[in-house]
This record gives structure tokens, C-alpha cells and sequence, in this order.
């Protein structure tokens, strides 16, 4: 295992350490818990979001904690979920008066976590609302899909509605919309090691690559040869197309995510090749997001996800943001 | 090789074609050459600050293109310079009135071609003047160091001085105020793979990493079993504090830069001990950068600058900036 850290147990409280030294001027954690990680500018009246889950995928989840995104992140251990008691003392901290949105990936552990800590908020009538990310195509039917980078476009969409002061109600329902429009479908290059188990959690042989694989390496659909970015992009459209009809003359935001290992000089010939593609079929890439959105490590791969617009969203994903490890103006 | 492309011939090319479909809006290229990357958005009268250098180090070059900081980039094959000529035309796309600055990597081709272009531009009364980033302390005695993640700093500097509607002169000095105040040590746990090569440009065993070693993978100062993040900050730090000292009551602004396929996490991990150890001797850590600013594809491995401050110094850090690649309010 090739990292830079100093003992695998301390991976994610170094980490954070580290976020806290580099950024405590904008984020702050409470109850003497590094892993319950809070905005610092809190802003009274408005909806709080806050999200949560494992170590591992950076920027995701806690990178979105800031202005006009979230305003805190339960911070779990590698690939592992927050704790229910985590995410209701984020709550507590960050909750301004106008109830909370949890959103978070659609995983087992979270959502019993979240679901508890929304129990425990209801003991101090503290209003919550949930919803979950589920945009990764190959990984099922809609209702047990896995949440991927496209939990992106709902971080943009809630984060923007609640910044104008929406009511908890009006920020949910435009994160659902954002859901509504979005798909994606991933591939991996490579596995990644967990640094508590110091080994890759699969294997993929020299040349191959493994096609809708999740994040933490669940299985995807077919495992083969290395495909160029073109297959690549036409496999992965046919496939979100398929479940998510966009009709020539609509618009579309790309988001082309890297998985950790992948060079920022491939996502862009990927991006290249699903605009060009895109465009043939008659449909517009109004918006383009291209760089790490959510990673696994240091797995080599990419993901895909288009989030079909109108007027509502494009204002939404243009609204400001600026966290200390995301800043659009 | 495992890469997501079409033709490894073709990487560069398909590199930019992505970038200009996704960010047309913002640059555009001149002379009908894909590697002539210019800024859509010319101020004039104003400094125009060109770059270059090969591709694989994104963002470095052409993704400090931009609001703030540069005008153009002449953009080279993979690890390889831009012709004199691509630069020369890039300078007479953006150059606004005001003269030229070129700020680019104290490499022997890139040295050639800018002269060459300089030589060029005299013949037409564009004024130039030229500097190149040397801040890599293990590469060898000042004159002849290579320019790494450090180059950011006089970016920033130069980019927020001609903003300001500095002169050519005052552009040039901040740009040399930055270069002065940096230093930078950088290491690697893999080597990456040129698309046209198709294997390792060197080796390293497994568990073996090297400190010192360059971004194109030039031969570094030790090679063995890989350190702890805290082994690595401090052997890092004593080298960069001996060419440069730094005294107690001081402050810094520290780079961690990501040479491509180590995870966030762990530039954080290395973060917060870099920061802790400077805390130690007495050096306060005023502005922290974390992420990939200037990589080597898909190598694992990090880097670490420093940029010894004064008030002008974070004036010029603090200066916003907006590309499609790096955007700070």
C-alpha cells in the first residue's frame, strides 16, 4: 500500500486535522468530535442541509459544506457511515430556525444513521426532512439505486434554494427535482486500498476495466478489455438515455467525474467525446463540470451524469458557491 | 497502459478539443492551432502574462488562464515544449498594449522556444521580458532548478500585479518577489505513463517511493521504502528551511500539491503535519492551499511549498481569481 499517512487507524481524524488547520476560519467541529463537521457562518432563518458518509470520496461529502451549498457533514470512517449521535450533534449546531434537510447516498448504513438521528431530532422538535441520492444507473431499479457524483446537482439545487431562503419544504422539493433529472453511470480502472485493510478491495487485471462499479467497489455489469473514451461515452449515454429520455433541442449539464487516479487530461477527452455525442443526438450541453466531484481514493475511473435543465435548474447549479474545497463565482 | 483515451497520438489534442467544448465561452484558440489557448476575455492596456509548457500537468499550464491571472498558453505534446512559433502567436493574440511577461518552467526546451518567441516579438515591438519558476530545492543549485507547483505562487503574484494595471517592469517584480519567497520539495510513490510510450517512465518497487524526483519522473535524491507523512513533512521542511530560512514570528503560505493519483485525503494528512511542525518552530501557516495544482497524469505523490510573506506578498494570494480550472473569491 502506497499512501502518505503515518498509521491507517488515524487516516481519517489526520485528515481532518488537517482540513481543520487549513480552513478554521470557515468550518468548525462541535461537541469535541472532529467528525462532526460544521459550517462556521451559520445563517439564522435559513433551511440547514447537512449530508454525511464515508471518508474516502473527497471533495464528497463534507467539501460541500459552505456558502450556498451545506452547512455540515457527519464524517464517517473509511467507506464507513457516520453515527446517528454524529449526525444529530451536527444538527443541533448548524439547525438556524427553518428545519433541516438530510442528503445523503442512497447506503444502508446511512440511512439507518440518518433515520435515528431524525428520530432524535423529533424529541427536540427540531424539523427534518430526507432524501437520498440515487443517480448510478447500473447499479439497480430506481427505488435501490447507489448515489454517485450526481448527488452534485442536488447538493447545487437545495443548496441554492435554501441560500434565497426557501422553506424546508421548497428546498426539498427542489432537491428532488435535481434527483428527478439526474442520472450517471461509472467505470473503474483500478481498485483502491482501504488503509485499515492495506490491500485493493478487488482485482482488475492488466488492460481491464470494470463498467458500473460503484465507489466503494461493488460489482458493475461487465468486466473486460479497456475501451476507448468514445465507446466509453456511447456505452454510458445509451445507457442514461435509456432510462432518462432527453429529446433533441433539450439542454443538458454535463458533470465528468474523476474517480481519484484518473488525470484531469482524460476527463476532458471524455467530456470531449460525450459533448460531441451529445450533440449529434441533437441535445445540448449547456452547463460542464469536469474534475473530482466524488472519488474513491485512489481508484482510477470516471463517472458520467447528465442532469436534464430548464430554466430552474440552470439558475440553481449558477447560483454561487464558495467552500474551501469547491468555489464557483 | 491503462488510460481513458482514444489514440494515444491524439491525447493532447482530444485533451483540448474537450476544454474548448466545455469552456468556449471562456478561451478560445488562434492561428486555427488547437494549442494556441487563449483568454476570450482581453483587458486592454493591461500586462498580458503568457505560459507554456507540455501537457500532463494539468492545470498547470493552461488552467491558470483566466480572470487574475494569465492571458495565454502555448501548449505542447505530452512533457514536451510549444514551438517558438505556437508562443509567438499566442503573444500577438493577447499582448493588449502593455507588453508581454512570460512565466513559464526552467526547462531547457521551454527556454529555447520562449527566447526564440521573445526574438520574434522584438522584430514586431512587442515588448517582452521573461522569467522562469526554479523552485524545486533537491533538483540542484538555484540557476539550474526546475520549476514545479511552486510556479503558482508567481502566478498568483504576477496575475493579480497586472490586474491591478501594473507595469511591464512591476509585473516582472512580483513575479521575481514570488520566485525569491518560494521553495518547493516533491516526491513520488509511482511513476506515470506517457500515452505514446504505453509503460513506466521509471520504476519503483513495491513499498519504494522517491524523494526529489520531477514531474517528467527526472532521477531524485534517495529512493527507498515509503516514510510517514510526519517523516515526510519534516525531511521536507528541513530542506526547504535550510535554502531558505525562515524565522520564528514568520508566516507562509503552504502549497500541498497532489501530483495526481494521491488522494485528497492524504494532502491533508500531509497538510495538517506540515502546518503542525511549522507551528512548532515558531512559523505561522497564513494561507493554505491544498489540491492538485501542478500533476504528472496519473503518478502518485505530493509536493510542498512554501512562500515566505509579507503584507504585498498576501495581497497578491488573497487577489480573486476566476479560470475554468481554479477559481478563488
Amino acid at each position: 500500500m502506497k499512501k502518505i499517512l503515518n498509521a491507517p487507524e488515524a487516516y481519517t481524524d489526520d485528515m481532518l486535522r488537517g482540513i481543520y488547520a487549513a480552513h478554521g476560519d470557515r468550518v468548525k467541529y462541535v461537541n469535541g468530535d472532529l467528525r462532526c463537521y460544521c459550517t462556521a457562518q451559520k445563517v439564522p432563518g435559513k433551511v440547514a442541509i447537512i449530508t454525511g458518509g464515508g471518508t474516502g470520496h473527497l471533495p464528497l461529502f463534507l467539501g460541500y459544506v459552505g456558502e450556498g451549498l451545506l452547512d455540515g457533514c457527519g464524517v464517517g470512517g473509511v467507506f464507513q457511515s457516520p453515527s446517528a449521535e454524529q449526525i444529530f450533534e451536527v444538527t443541533k449546531a448548524v439547525e438556524a430556525g427553518a428545519g433541516v434537510l438530510y442528503l445523503y447516498g442512497n447506503y444502508t448504513g446511512d440511512i439507518m444513521n440518518f433515520d435515528m438521528a431524525a428520530e432524535l431530532c423529533e424529541l427536540e422538535d427540531i424539523d427534518t426532512r430526507s432524501i437520498v441520492g440515487a443517480d448510478d444507473v447500473n447499479s439497480g431499479a430506481p427505488e435501490v439505486r447507489r448515489g454517485v457524483a450526481g448527488i452534485f446537482f442536488m447538493y447545487k439545487a437545495a443548496g441554492a434554494k435554501a441560500a434565497q431562503m426557501g422553506t424546508l419544504d421548497e428546498v426539498l422539493a427542489a432537491a428532488q427535482k435535481a434527483k428527478d433529472a439526474t442520472r450517471t453511470v461509472g467505470f473503474a480502472l483500478t481498485p483502491c486500498i482501504i488503509p485499515e485493510v492495506g490491500h485493493p478491495n478487488f482485482e482488475l487485471k492488466e488492460d481491464e476495466m470494470a463498467m458500473g462499479m460503484g465507489i466503494h467497489g461493488e460489482p458493475g455489469i461487465w468486466t473486460g478489455p479497456v475501451r476507448t473514451s468514445k465507446e466509453l461515452a456511447a456505452e454510458s449515454l445509451k445507457t442514461i438515455l435509456d432510462d432518462m429520455p432527453v429529446a433533441s433541442g433539450e439542454e443538458v449539464a454535463l458533470l465528468i467525474n474523476g474517480l481519484g487516479a484518473t488525470s484531469v487530461e482524460e476527463l476532458y477527452i471524455l467530456s470531449g467525446d460525450v459533448t460531441a455525442q451529445l450533440k449529434e443526438k441533437g441535445i445540448t450541453v449547456a452547463r460542464t463540470f469536469v474534475g473530482e466531484y466524488a472519488t474513491s481514493m485512489e481508484m482510477a475511473g470516471a463517472s458520467i451524469s447528465l442532469c436534464k435543465l430548464d430554466d430552474e435548474l440552470k439558475g440553481w447549479l449558477d447560483y454561487p458557491v464558495n467552500t474551501p474545497f469547491y468555489v464557483q463565482k
